[in-house]
């Protein structure tokens, strides 16, 4: 079993690069799927489970079916659960013994029993900047600035639950085996450079 | 022209691996060639040219040749003057024209007009000391306490040079086009992995 995991700052494209790569190479394919299965087992909205496990604690909201009768205390206890399950989830997909591609969730940290070849994918914030205002909404009316604003927030939230989760800091260039900047390319160019590269690493002796 | 700038953490083999990259590629490689062209143009010694570059200013010890009336404030003049050359060797090599491979000296920034394709190289520190004890001469005579200490020191006066000298800071992760991590990897085994990495990346549309 070959598992690629794709960690990424918002905007790189490294979601992008994680669907094609799992198209070119022929790998399953893990992102929204998570999720989802998270929301069915914990009978919760999957937008709030989404939101849940990509802050942390502190700036989540009572989920809206407990609204009545949480309190602070318990938000820990909701997203410790969410947590457990997305482990628990994780461990799953492990278990199915198939080459994979998972976007997200800290995969690279719960599953490396299985050695995946962990993969971060970032870009500059110029780059960063013209994909989100591409891939923008047409009612999504964010200046440029509320924008890079919104990237920096998102990546400094999903910093912090991996540092809540792990132990360790997000985006640090040695806890991955490689980092790619997608600056300046497309991901479908760049797509066959990745794969060709992780071939080469699940064969290396 | 192509030029491949490789930085790198001491220990985890990014040396061999810019030198592995030339010879696969058919690159012209520079290195300590650099160092020896720095050392002639300013008539010193290549050992302190070379320490002198790569410490930040307060602790290089006065040049010999100058000992007898150098004062403190002269080592920052010294240091500037070998930066200046630094630089000028590197445009020197950029004006060639040739595809090459550069280890070290920060060449990613200094030729950044000339879009080189930077690579950061790092490992674990468990690697880095493997590698260290390694290639070891016989009479160096280090603890593994002592080892890791001399990789940690060795790296922050890295990053400290690249941060007076560039303004941004070594090893960032978004400051490479492509961070690899050697863990893991025979260098021989990794090289056309890196060097298939390369060439599309300078071919890219």
């Amino acid at each position: 079993m070959r598992i690629i995991t794709i960690s990424r700052e918002f905007g790189s494209g490294g979601r992008e690069l994680g669907k094609r790569l799992s198209d070119y190479l022929g790998f399953q394919y893990y992102d929204r799927e998570i999720i989802t299965a998270i929301a069915q087992e914990s009978n919760m909205d999957s937008a709030y489970v989404e939101s849940a496990l990509e802050k942390p604690v502190w700036q989540i909201p009572a989920p809206t079916f407990r609204q009545s009768f949480a309190t602070p205390g318990l938000f820990q206890g909701v997203q410790l659960d969410l947590l457990t399950m997305q482990r628990k989830v994780l461990e799953e997909i492990a278990r199915k013994g198939e080459d994979c591609v998972i976007v997200g969730r800290n995969a690279d940290v719960i599953l490396s029993q299985h050695q995946p070849l962990s993969i971060f994918v970032c870009a500059d914030m110029e780059a960063k900047l013209r994909r989100c205002q591409e891939r923008a909404a047409a009612d999504e009316q964010l200046t440029e600035k509320q924008m890079i604003k919104k990237i920096q927030e998102i990546d400094k939230n999903r910093a912090k639950v991996r540092e809540m989760i792990t132990g360790s800091k997000w985006g640090d260039r040695c806890a991955y085996d490689l980092i790619v900047n997608t600056s300046g390319w497309k991901i479908k160019e760049l797509t066959p450079a990745v794969a060709d590269y992780a071939i080469r690493w699940f064969n290396r002796t």
